[in-house]
């Protein structure tokens, strides 16, 4: 029998009437006869209200923090379990800790390190559904961990490597992926197919539909990734190695990123170690760092370094910062909460030098200035005014035809 | 050194001043040198909360039920450990499956079967202070489980003889055992020792400061147990052994209890093995069942049985008895939910014929219809209208002479 693992997000999970619903729909999957294990999140908005809860007391990415944080999942994975027995469906729910998901200790951010599956497998052959909590694991110690942003996402696809599913299926509230944000761009179109390589850059540069550790995880063990509507019949988008994708075009999306701040350290003194001794503190606490631009003016030995984190961390990092200028030995950090990050990602791009320049010109012609520049292989990413990405995403899906 | 299980309720942890208060509280008795082990509800009327969100979508008390409410103790005992780490307490926090407290399998009233103490000791090894989820435990086959109303007391009772400790502190929003609600009688007084037969007949009629369940583990094992307030230093209530306490007084309290409802069934045929049926039912459904009457007319070969419950519990008692109806064969079911129940209660009384004639005198000077008397060792209860029970209670207090 096929083995699948699903994975529903919190808005998928809000409410009673919501949960009743994914219940059902587990149940039809259940009733084609596959073998199903269920990753869920915590309920709507929960992690943030447990997330505030824990702040007013304590900032520490601890066990404290971890302990508060997982019970949220826990709350979602019994209701699921209950609302799967009220429509006869024998289901069995599962913490971390009780399968167990083992991590290391790295409170907050932990690292999956081993998935035990015998619980579920046992539960298979009863016929039943699994039901696992995402987001959380535990340690060899018996601590609890959370796995931190898109934790549910990577839960999913650890559990789906470990289970050798078939398929690991990520419903959320839109139905696949598109060319662009649908809300900024009318006719943005939905793939039926995208790479891995595709996704991970998506993710990375703002597509919200599944997190880039995921994406990345999956793309490693080659796990076959299906994301699709919790609330529609669609099929959804399958994510699958570029070889088995025909037809690749040279731009797959346009994908934007808001709350982004630009941080700027002028004048650091161009020696080894300086960029790792930035990026080691702000990694140490757990900021992360997306764009790294660096230049230097030829014939001096000052560099300016420029990067982009969350607006959410900028008091926290300027605070790291600030406490290190004496070694880091720059002259000013400047911070630019204004912008907004653009991007467009596609395998084929690789084999046209042609895109870059399309893409350059396209937003030219619209008077839109760009402040940084970053590339990847698959991806070229900008910084621009926010008040001009609405403009840019809608011109650079129209330049590049995605519709 | 002097091993001491101390007990937080909701209302002392409702939010981060509370919890940060509680915290200073036990850094400032852990600094005087005791062993601590911390036994916390959850926050303020977050188990209602998550009761609500869990009943929205089943009825029954299942491993759903106990995953979902378990999560509110979860919460607690993570924010007392990052509010005593703030103030330098080392501390570790531990779910009921951590340490574990190991339970049978009776899912929403399960009884604590063995409680491991190890890591506690080890907590202790480096000068730490334990804290430890109540209410809950886990079963030899790591599901969840909660151990019902006054789940806490009940944990920290257990802990509190499985450590050997020297005492079990009971902290709440009162500041000991009165002889009345202060509420119902500004004159009440606060009896500085009390034994556990009588904080026993106190707690199951209707004292709310500590459950029945957890004074009668401690009569059992001798546990000595302080009720005291969390908010003030005063002294509090110490629960002890009978022989220990010098003065008996006749009469103790008069306690009360609202939100009672009297159900009668009429003309029930008077063989073996009824009443078990009647109250076997309402057990397996979890409803409580307090005072039981039953009167059989002399020459008759039928009786009515009156019995005393929850009004929360009528819907589902009414509708069980209804189903049952056939097969216990009674006339009419009866229902009264205008009544209140007072009692009054006191060691010393058994030897004193006189107390119930005092009470049924009071009761009678100020026109208070008996709709039913109910009488223990040490404890005699009524049912009157809900309407007479401030003035009842003060006339009681005033009649024994306990301010």
């Amino acid at each position: 029998m096929m083995k699948i693992v699903q994975k529903f997000g919190g808005t998928s999970l809000q409410d009673a009437p919501r949960v009743a619903h994914v219940a059902q729909r587990i149940k039809d999957r259940h009733s084609q006869g596959a073998r199903l294990a269920v990753v869920v999140s915590a309920m709507g908005d929960e992690t943030d209200r447990l997330a505030s809860l824990y702040h007013a007391i304590s900032d520490l990415s601890d066990e404290s923090h971890d302990m508060v944080l997982a019970s949220g999942e826990q709350v979602s994975v019994a209701l699921l379990v209950a609302a799967l027995k009220n429509l006869n469906v024998p289901a069995r729910g599962f913490c971390g800790w009780q399968l167990p998901i083992v991590t290391d200790t790295h409170h907050g951010a932990a690292r999956v390190v081993d998935v035990q599956t015998q619980i579920i497998e046992s539960v298979w052959q009863e016929n039943g559904v699994a039901v696992v909590a995402g987001f959380q694991g535990v340690t060899k110690d018996n601590r609890i961990t959370t796995l931190g942003r898109g934790g549910s996402d990577t839960t999913a696809v650890a559990l789906a490597i470990a289970l050798k599913a078939h398929s690991c299926e990520i419903y959320t509230d839109v139905d696949g992926v598109y060319s662009a944000d649908p809300r900024l761009v009318p006719r943005a179109r939905k793939h039926d197919t995208i790479s891995y390589e595709e996704m991970l850059e998506m993710a990375s540069s703002g597509s919200r539909v599944l997190h880039a550790r995921a994406s990345a995880l999956a793309m490693g063990r080659k796990m076959a990734l299906v994301i699709r509507s919790s609330l529609t019949q669609e099929d959804g988008t399958v994510i699958k190695d570029e070889e088995q994708i025909l037809e690749k075009a040279d731009v797959t999306a346009v994908t934007h990123r808001t709350e982004v701040a630009k941080v700027t350290l002028t004048k650091v003194a161009d020696r080894p170690g300086v960029a790792a001794d930035i990026f080691q503190t702000l990694l140490a606490a757990h900021i992360s760092v997306d764009m790294i631009v660096q230049n230097i003016a030829a014939g001096t030995k000052k560099t300016d370094i420029t990067f982009t984190i969350d607006r959410s961390d900028v008091t926290n990092a300027t605070q790291l910062l600030q406490d290190k200028k004496q070694s880091l030995g720059y002259d000013q950090l400047l911070c630019d909460e204004t912008l907004a990050q653009c991007s467009i990602v596609g395998v084929g791009m690789r084999e046209h030098a042609g895109v870059a320049a399309l893409m350059f010109q396209t937003l030219a012609m619209h008077k839109i200035n760009i402040e940084v520049i970053s590339t990847s292989e698959i991806k070229i990413s900008i910084l621009i005014k926010e008040s001009a990405l609405a403009t840019a995403v809608q011109a650079l899906h129209d330049a590049f035809q995605l519709s």
